[in-house]
């Protein structure tokens, strides 16, 4: 069946490589023949119309979002509640479908998203409207249960394997006279996947980093001091990973200052200092810290050519389950092997993924629990392999693409979410 | 005059294109038949006779130095004290100097590298002992007197401005139902030339950042309270680079906590959370904020093409200068022409570059406090100017060289600084 109308979405935190995926899955749905309209700012988008048609993209402005992060048609924190609480919403979607004539739905996001997915594709039977929904994978966090790993999550693991040896140089050359410790704080909230990316740097015994702390291990500010004093004796210098989602033996997050979000996690932001401060307090070396934040999940610079590649994959293959006529699964990254590197895309249930979270298994993560294990660098390497750089401008900038983008006419009336 | 004895330190922050002036020099001296020493740790090295012969650098480690970040020999934070007060480590210098046949010492740093350099060059005729002296440029601060750039800042420069640009797309992306501020904290204790590259981004009105704040604009709270709103109502959200240096009205640093370093400089970290801390506190705003340290100093991935090409000119210059007698002088880059840009090796006094410092402009910051000017621009844009990538193992990390470096057995007597 051709000539179909696709609505696509992105949604959560974003990542270097969303617009990849929305540019692979608006080609081919393209070279199909069908009309691809994209919502502002993800779900809220659908609901309020706002509604934009990816015609309006050249296919050189695809090639363009291709290498552009962020998410070029905006995202949101916005979880739809259930049917029961909300029928009002879920109507709306419909009505919002049925006046723009979309017949099948791409939500391309996390855990969230997956469930709001979820609950749209069972939108069709109880609302007597045909709908198609199929999730599209994407999370930094590579927490998405199923997929062997997330599209997203290798480049930023490149960054921060290749920022944690960049920094360990600098350290390493000031350590006689200056800084001895340097401290680098990474994403995720509840999983030490980006934490165990930094170990990738470390390729021999004593290489840096020297020290990760995972959310999955709760610190202990004596066993730290002793690694960190050990680590400085023996190299002169000590370059230690610390994940945003750190706590402490209660439980409790070690950053100073927590607040919530829009999903009700915390916000984090703040180990690095504070464990600098332990550093400083107990031992007295001088240290410098760093917190990437946005820099590790826009950092299209550099890119993971393995990230990139599947990213459109599981665009190109969205497009071909809607042809197929799924409903309520998401295409996901199966593994063959580890080296060579083979993988390939699988199709799985909405169901076994929304609101499941993929922890890191134990034995990725070393006795001592400061570094990650041979497991873990297997399943690790192959995703930060190959690079995957931007066209600079002669300005020296990447150039990366901010499409103006022209709202459809809204055909409904007004509805404020 | 072949088969001279050079003897190289790296001295101060170490910059993602120092290594690249080492390599430079080394080559160009190797192919004069010059045999180069190297001191561990910029003039301590020197003083505690820990030198390593370069020799054992195969060619291809050359090549490999020239795009590994860091200081390969080691760098210190270590001024000399004038003659009269410290004759003892002066005497040393030179008995290492007779020790192992040095005839020219070159010094690869900022000003006050350029300050010890001044005095060592002054050392010959005092101490009867003929020894040249050769500072070499090296600061990603830019606050150099005479030399109208510094090798390691474009590069930093580069990373700054891909960074804001970067952050920027995702948190325009976010802006809807999250995070609206993004706050980048860059170097620069005293000049705001680092937090002015985060201006390149901003190619058109409106673009981010849409705020730099510079350690020659004392911070207002208010007026950055209604601009950070002007910029969310405007465009829904607000993209600020912040300088480390950032003082108030009183002259205070913004930072939370300084403490200092062995040149009596303030080291400070952390006016990112206490600006973010404004913008929740007045205007209520979601916030993230980022703090690069040593990443932005260290990100050899993302060079300057220029910036490289000048690091290894002055290298080479350095060697040249050597040869024909000079003395007490370090080669500079005088800029030809902005557009096309282009640029020769000059030789200035180092007297005329011992601790200077090198202000920007205030024609090169807005009216308003908050922007670069076109004159910035015009002086900023060519020295981020072309990529320099390093090349990438199968293992997707950059391929940095990281040599065994073996001591020349001591000479003398142990010395104890």
């Amino acid at each position: 069946m051709a000539g179909r109308t696709f609505l696509y979405a992105q949604s959560g935190g974003v990542t270097p490589v969303i617009n990849a995926t929305a540019a692979a899955l608006i080609r081919t749905a393209r070279a199909s023949g069908d009309r691809v309209l994209a919502a502002r700012n993800g779900i809220l988008g659908v609901l309020e119309e706002h509604l934009v048609d990816t015609a309006s993209l050249t296919d050189a402005d695809l090639d363009a979002l291709g290498h552009t992060p962020g998410g070029v048609f905006g995202s949101c924190r916005y979880k739809l509640k259930g049917l029961e609480e909300n029928r009002r919403e879920y109507e709306r979607l419909i009505e919002v479908f049925r006046a723009h004539k979309v017949d099948c739905f791409f939500y391309n996001g996390g855990n969230d998203s997956a469930d709001t997915a979820l609950k749209v594709s069972g939108l069709g039977e109880i609302m007597d409207y045909p709908i198609q929904c199929i999730g599209v994978p994407k999370t930094i966090d590579n927490d998405l249960a199923v997929t062997d790993n997330c599209p997203g999550f290798g480049s930023v693991a490149k960054y921060v394997a290749v920022s944690i040896l960049e920094a360990s140089l600098d350290v390493m050359s000031m350590s006689s006279t200056s800084t001895k410790v340097f401290i680098l704080e990474v994403m995720g909230r509840h999983a030490g996947w980006i934490a165990a990316a930094g170990g990738l740097a470390a390729r021999a015994p004593g290489d840096p980093p020297q020290i990760i702390l995972f959310p999955e291990i709760p610190f202990d500010e004596e066993r730290f001091c002793a690694a960190v004093r050990q680590s400085v004796e023996r190299h002169g210098y000590c370059s230690v990973v610390v994940s945003e989602g750190l706590r402490n033996a209660d439980g409790e997050f070690v950053a100073a200052a927590a607040s919530r979000d829009a999903f009700g996690h915390h916000q984090l932001g703040g180990v690095a200092p504070a464990v600098a401060n332990v550093v400083k307090r107990e031992l007295g070396y001088k240290y410098h810290w760093a917190v990437s934040d946005y820099l590790q999940r826009s950092a299209r610079h550099i890119a993971s050519a393995t990230d990139v590649e599947q990213a459109e994959a599981v665009g190109q293959a969205a497009v071909t389950l809607a042809h197929s006529g799924h409903s309520g699964v998401m295409p996901v990254i199966r593994r063959i092997s580890d080296a060579p590197y083979e993988w390939e895309i699988a199709t799985a249930e909405l169901d076994q993924i929304a609101n499941h979270e993929k922890k890191m298994p134990r034995e990725y993560i070393s006795e001592d629990g400061f570094a990650i294990t041979e497991a873990a660098r297997r399943y690790l390497a192959p995703l930060i392999h190959g690079e995957s750089f931007p066209p600079f401008g002669a300005d020296g900038l990447p150039e990366y693409l901010r499409p103006e983008l022209t709202e459809l006419d809204p055909l409904l009336p007004e509805f404020r979410v």
